[in-house]
């Protein structure tokens, strides 16, 4: 591969200026410039996304609430190999296959454990999605962009997604509990989830008496492997997605914990 | 350590013939047996856990709904180090780090991966924990067992805890397709949680089409890691507590993908 026969990375556009915002494809530009492989962005307006990949001849990959399936981003186009493929997991797993001496994403014998840390990760901020909802939409096709998020969602219309003051710091209240419980990994604590940690709020006290006494950032020592970038991906998409003084409040949750995982992978949020 | 110096492991007595059936110290009894340490189990009576863990000197290990802790098992006293442990993940890394010349349970660089794991796996068991209503205690203290459940479960009654046909039904449907959408990670495929899986109960035939051809029955080929065994003890508890109509279903679930996992690991069952 060179760089004038690149990888072309297919990314949701934005409102200028043009930059990733949505979680899946920040798991592959994370992946593309931790790996370091020349490659470059097409940026796809929501609503021609189906079309595109439909060109590209990758099949849908996700599902409505009603069971049919949709069209999402990323995919990549390796020209070098001439490999179309269509799912941030996948792609992970083939850039390590083709580009094994570039920086391995997904260290041999772990790829089980990251495809279920990838199911958990998803499943526990999508539960508090509805924080994101300042995505950043380019007003030419707010419209079609807030069909197409009522229909995901299972919504009547588009003001049934948008919460109450009251609710929304119901659901902060939780996400950050919810946090509370999942950092004990980064601490190396396998406890069940009994959430003693999100109620007593001392997260890195009780770490510290429990497990490693240097947390990370990173979830072992040799990060970040794509264990953390898929948690990179979720805390970019809420930098860019949430209120900003929501963001702000993230950052000083767990001690401090998320704002230092999201500030360690900043050389990694390079747009080419 | 020699075999006139074991390491003592405490685990939760059965009705006899006395048998592991709780998940911790199933996910410990795996542990050592997969490393194939000297042990000897000592078996305690469930209202007896907390003076024994007491009289080790070990703090309680969990937290009841209404915030207070409490004590369970497993724990082992390593009589060749002196050392004593009472949490199962922290006896894994124990036995790792103190044992490095056995069959190591954690790889290097995956403990927060596997922690992440271990969270994952009990929150998943858990919400259907229910289903295993038939943990065998011994009856002359079969009154005791079920005051301490109530109050785990933060009920009113014993009787509260027991379902209905129909909600039995309802509960294992949900179960089936929780697994369904579980054992994606074990056919390697990453995706988040918009169960197509479950819905189409073909999780086989998805799984060849999008993952690895050949799943396991372990997470990767290296397999048993420990990350095997969490899974593992929560398949041993079900067989040993669920009614036995129910876990031969279970059997059958995701083309049988359980009970072949949970056959293979039979050979680490022994009980010593």
């Amino acid at each position: 591969m060179t760089s004038s026969n690149p990888i072309i990375f297919y990314d949701i556009a934005s409102s200028p200026p043009l930059r990733t915002f949505a979680v899946n494809p920040w798991k592959t530009r994370y992946a593309l410039n931790s790996k370091g492989l020349p490659y470059q962005t097409k940026w796809i307006d929501l609503p021609d996304i189906a079309s595109v990949r439909q060109e590209l001849g990758v099949p849908a990959n996700r599902t409505l609430p009603d069971g049919t399936s949709y069209h999402t981003l990323p995919a990549i186009h390796d020209a070098w190999t001439g490999k179309i493929v269509g799912d941030s997991f996948e792609i992970a797993l083939y850039l390590d296959k083709t580009y094994p001496t570039a920086r391995t994403l997904i260290q041999p014998g772990t790829t089980g454990l990251t495809a279920a840390f990838n199911a958990q990760v998803d499943g526990l901020f999508t539960k508090y999605v509805l924080l994101a909802d300042q995505m950043p939409f380019d007003a030419r096709i707010a419209e079609k962009v807030q069909d197409i998020f009522v229909k995901r969602m299972g919504a009547t219309t588009f003001e049934h997604l948008q919460m109450s003051g009251e609710d929304r710091e119901k659901l902060l209240v939780q996400f950050e509990r919810a946090l509370g419980e999942f950092v004990k990994a980064y601490y190396h604590v396998g406890g069940t989830t009994d959430y003693f940690w999100s109620q007593t709020g001392t997260a890195t006290a009780q770490a510290q008496k429990r497990g490693r006494e240097q947390s990370g950032p990173y979830l072992d020592v040799d990060g970040p492997v794509y264990a953390d970038l898929i948690v990179g991906a979720w805390l970019a998409m809420m930098e860019a997605s949430m209120k900003p003084e929501d963001w702000q409040r993230m950052r000083t949750w767990q001690d401090g914990f998320w704002a230092r995982l999201h500030d360690a992978l900043a050389p990694l949020r390079e747009i080419k």
